[in-house]
């Protein structure tokens, strides 16, 4: 088992309110190179900060990294469009960062990504990949691809009011932009991409698609964003099996209806509950408040942490590790954070 | 405790006469690529060539990976100059491929090169690195820095027959192609590398002096290239204590002399030994006839397996096991091959 994150960045991530991905729209683009290195390494080792939201609520790759100090899968990270340097290791697929959707073209080299991701999916050796993301603004990209391919699925947010409207004004701008009609790019997937997606969704549809070609098993490890990329890859005619692992914030949105996105897509969907209610821990607590809700494999983590036995109440602990290491103002001589859990 | 392994190329590796870190010549420039690819997922994914020399004896890397499945270490690959791509993740110091030493400058960048890795090395959370090496003819480069550093300290070899005169030909021509007079540069450390050096030297260099300055511990996995950059560690005044741990192999070399590196660069150099003239398996009787001796971490590794008490015998069934997964020619469902240890 390998859990392989495909990290990039987009411009259209900077268009106010659209993420919650950064403190601010500046340091959004730091975050994936930064939540790489929280899941290769446990800490940030280009830099200081660790990614939160402009409320502190801390990345997802906090909670992964948490899971695999418990578990141990294996970690391969792909430069699916990084913008900043990073010091995790990193397998290049040729991708660049993506530009704003309202231009007429979002994502560069959509070919030659998605070819070189597909020749990777088929010759990695493992039987079994999860396969997770992290691009900040990614589910406004999702919800303009899942519109260009006809599909009527709606998008989570990382924020606690998804801003649907400007994510529906922001998909139009795109597909006007690019002079095609919803559901019209549907035949032609990786103009769809090219034109209104992001280069992550690109680099994940190659990796299942070649993975499943080569018999591997593959659970993407996230929410509406790999909902979209599962409609990207039903789009090329792939029909293997199919796994989707998100959280339970994500299941909980309203905005967001795992069941048709199972029966459209033929996807095998679970959602994971980490309990999170249970902990009084900072790195918990905007969870619960509706923030984040997955990322940078979370679902996928903790479906892996359950499929191994390993209770939620062992990993809210490790979460709460994990933080306190990282963050410069805690005080982990003073006494944990109370987990009312008995699981 | 992470294994870090700077993989690199040279134009000086294709000097007729110089490498077995290949088949042919041309092969020589995916080796370490390769190499990498077989440490962090146990086999070849960019290609099906496992790197053997033109008799045949595979390359160290099936070793470090076979301890790796016993002991489990994390591993992070550095592009300290490869020439071909690699499926392994990799992070980035900004290295080139080296050029020929007998040019006038044979090392592009290296002020950057060893300035993103010192502040790499100084940044890894790990209390503990071991770093290792891939790069075909590099022992002929450190030959070359040993002198230009006036160090008289001899090399191994890839080889079984160490071709000693070729080596010092070459390193003549380096220096004098840099015009500087053997010792000349050892207040110049930089100087020499960029001189008569490789990326790898510059890589390992700076990660090693980063890691001391940041209060981790570091040992030097590997040979007599690793002598040589320990050589350059102390010429840029850095006096911390550092390790050495390389393979019988090496040791045995009359080429080399370990307790006057120990002594001349107050380095702690241990010698494991695998035991290796107890298989009869085709992955260990090259070793046992003097090729290879030692890359790709292989002394650092076996040392890690001592410690963890893990015994040779293990170690050896692993490395048939690794080999022959790997290699398309053989017949797992027949006999094992006879290991005549007990221990």
């Amino acid at each position: 088992m390998r859990l392989v994150l495909a990290a990039g960045t987009t411009r259209t991530a900077t268009i106010e309110g659209i993420s919650a991905a950064g403190a601010t729209p500046e340091l959004m683009a730091d975050t994936p190179a930064i939540d790489a290195e929280i899941l290769v390494y446990g800490q940030p080792v280009s830099s200081d900060l660790v990614p939160v939201s402009p409320t502190g609520c801390p990345t997802p790759a906090v909670i992964s990294r948490a899971v695999r100090e418990q578990v141990g899968f294996d970690v391969t990270v792909i430069d699916a469009g990084l913008a900043a340097e990073t010091d995790a290791p990193t397998v290049s697929v040729g991708a660049e960062p993506g530009r704003d959707i309202r231009e007429e073209r979002a994502v560069p080299n959509v070919d030659a990504v998605f070819d070189r991701a597909r020749e990777l999916g088929r010759s990695l050796p493992d039987d079994e990949l999860f396969i997770g993301e992290t691009i900040p603004g990614g589910t406004t990209t999702a919800a303009a691809l899942l519109r260009a391919l006809g599909t009527d699925l709606g998008v989570s947010s990382s924020l606690p009011e998804n801003p649907i409207p400007l994510k529906e004004q922001v998909a139009t701008a795109a597909l006007d932009a690019s002079g095609s009609a919803p559901g019209e790019l549907v035949d032609s997937p990786l103009t769809a991409v090219e034109a209104v997606g992001d280069p992550v969704q690109a680099t994940v549809a190659g990796l299942t698609v070649g993975a499943l070609e080569s018999g591997s098993s593959v659970t993407l490890a996230g929410g509406t964003q790999l909902v979209a990329t599962a409609a990207l890859v039903r789009a090329f005619g792939c029909d293997e099996p199919l796994s989707l692992a998100t959280t339970s914030f994500v299941a909980a949105d309203p905005a967001v209806d795992l069941d048709a996105a199972a029966s459209t897509l033929d996807l095998d969907v679970a959602a994971t509950d980490p309990g999170f209610e249970r902990s009084e821990h900072v790195a918990m607590e905007r969870y619960v408040a509706g923030e984040a809700k997955e990322g940078v494999g979370m679902g996928g983590a903790l479906a892996l942490a359950e499929r191994d036995g390993i209770g939620m109440k062992t990993i809210r602990a490790q979460i709460a590790a994990v933080y306190d290491r990282l963050d410069p103002d805690s005080t982990p001589e003073s006494a944990p954070a109370a987990d009312r859990g008995d699981r």
